[in-house]
């Protein structure tokens, strides 16, 4: 079976890096930070009230399929997705959004191509794109090879942050379903799965969430616990929102053709751990059940309670509808 | 002779595109930017007051040398810089920092030394970092190779914003000096000078002006009418700040020897629409000259009077110091 590690990206060493990081970043002198660097987006307090939540992302290897094909054109909706559903994990609205794009030649096609996605991404996501910076760099990147990277602000009031510290056990989770694969896992899913076959089903953009995302945390508040943008690391991203509870969840959305493709190649904990399994965004509720999986479906997504919390502290038991089985998967961080 | 559009870089179509991306980004139903794409910083409305700056940049093919030298240790201060030194000339207060960091495969020893390069020229900057996103992407990066984006956010007051509009004739052009090429030009420059001989010069630290600067607008504002950070386009990004005015620059500040060099294999106009030349930043000012060079001063900088302000519309004239035979030299956008 094959592993993330073996597709050449390795997770333990990146987030140990991380962790060196927030350590040698932290320092005095300067504000504090009502989110520091490591969760989902930072919140950089400007007035007493108001804080600025800012985020930087790429799509991952997501660029290689669509430059292998010559698609571009939904590459800048993943490109917002990745940053702009991580604003609204923190309860900040987005705002404003930049582009960093270099490139071996600049190609007006492409490059024209490479806007119109993430113009169509801001649309989704309410934003506007307020700037940008496009680099040739002939030496760095090899011919019609390009990455991109984005940088996304928002807004939020100081008693409207999600912090997690209102995550209790007994809580709500419910999923929300992905496209597909979204922008993460993809440098293993190139590796097992055959590209003639399952190339475009890679690409397909990823949903943004913010437009019911921040209709629930204008309207239904008082509900909202913690929402989680199910990235890298899989569905243990739940984990992440608090250290106190565990995670149950025994009704999964419907897995996508995809994940059962890749569940050949991939053990199940280690296809939990990676992919998002057809479950794009969770929100952990406190009541208004219903009104959350409402708001979400007007917008279009399938959405419906997959589980529950309780107090295996950060463990995640998943009843898996991926076979006939039934099988019972454990993760934790 | 040789030029930056023979060196791969097409600074014209680079242009063509961010005008493109302007008219394509700007849509109904948004809050108006109080600065818009295309400037040094968009600066977003966040209260009736408070305005927040964002901007984005690379340190484009000076990261080659780095990783030819293997010499990581200073490249996150050019990433800073080009970010930090954006964010002050629409007045603002630089503020929080994100990186975007792209390699083929994580290596401890290079992304330690790059956090430390960043962490220092966040210290030089005043700013807080604050987050970042770290990507391995084995197929998309040669050995060793990786790319770098900033992110930076800085906050204004709107009655503080550098607008430009106060810029006219006859007022001080000050100039304030370089390291030498900072992270603009050099695929230009790798291209035509001896690397044995200029990599370590190639390789200095772009200069943070974030101190000064800030002081300058904090403490003598009424003074202050533009401030220029020169990068890529070279000298016309004094132009920039306003299509009033031309300026006259009839003695300029000492020449690096690293420009010297290239003035063997560059045409002088090209020259001066390319590199710094030895002038990092520019401030225009009317009056209070002499404390503004004392505050660059005071935090290291050299700086000086070079010029002033003229009638002749988007027009730099130069009185250049590069040989005995003090030429001039004419550029214009």
């Amino acid at each position: 079976m094959d592993t993330y590690a073996k597709a050449g990206v390795n997770i333990a060493r990146s987030e140990a890096f991380v962790e060196r990081l927030k350590k040698t970043a932290s320092r005095p002198g300067h504000a504090t930070l009502w989110k520091g660097a490591g969760g989902y987006a930072a919140v950089v307090p400007v007035t007493d009230q108001l804080g600025i939540a800012l985020t930087t992302d790429g799509v991952g290897t997501k660029l290689l399929i669509a430059c292998e094909l010559g698609k571009l054109e939904t590459i800048g909706i993943d490109l917002v997705a990745m940053c702009a559903n991580d604003l609204v994990c923190v309860g900040a609205k987005p705002s404003a959004f930049l582009d960093y794009y270099a490139t071996s030649k600049l190609n007006d096609e492409h490059a024209d191509a490479l806007i119109r996605g993430i113009l169509e991404g801001c649309d989704q996501a309410d934003m506007m794109l307020v700037g940008g910076e496009t680099a040739e760099m002939p030496d760095l990147y090899s011919n019609n090879h390009f990455d991109i990277a984005g940088f996304a602000m928002g807004t939020v009031a100081k008693n409207e942050l999600l912090t997690g510290a209102e995550i209790n056990a007994g809580q709500a989770v419910i999923g929300i379903a992905s496209s597909g694969i979204h922008s993460n896992g993809l440098s293993l899913a190139r590796k097992v799965l055959p590209l003639d076959v399952f190339a475009l089903e890679l690409l397909k953009p990823t949903h943004i969430y913010v437009k019911p995302a921040v209709k629930i945390l204008t309207e239904l508040k008082a509900h909202v616990k913690g929402i989680a943008n199910i990235t890298g690391g899989g569905w243990r991203n739940i984990l992440r929102l608090s250290a106190k509870v565990g995670i149950e969840i025994n009704d999964p959305l419907p897995v996508p053709e995809v994940f059962l493709a890749l569940a050949k190649h991939v053990e199940m904990a280690e296809l939990y751990k990676t992919f998002n399994m057809g479950m794009g965004m969770v929100v952990i509720a406190d009541g208004g059940v219903d009104e959350i999986v409402q708001t979400f479906a007007s917008y279009g997504f399938t959405a419906r309670q997959v589980g529950v919390t309780n107090n295996r502290e950060e463990k995640i038991s998943i009843h898996s509808n991926l076979s006939s089985k039934r099988e019972r998967v454990e993760i934790s961080n």
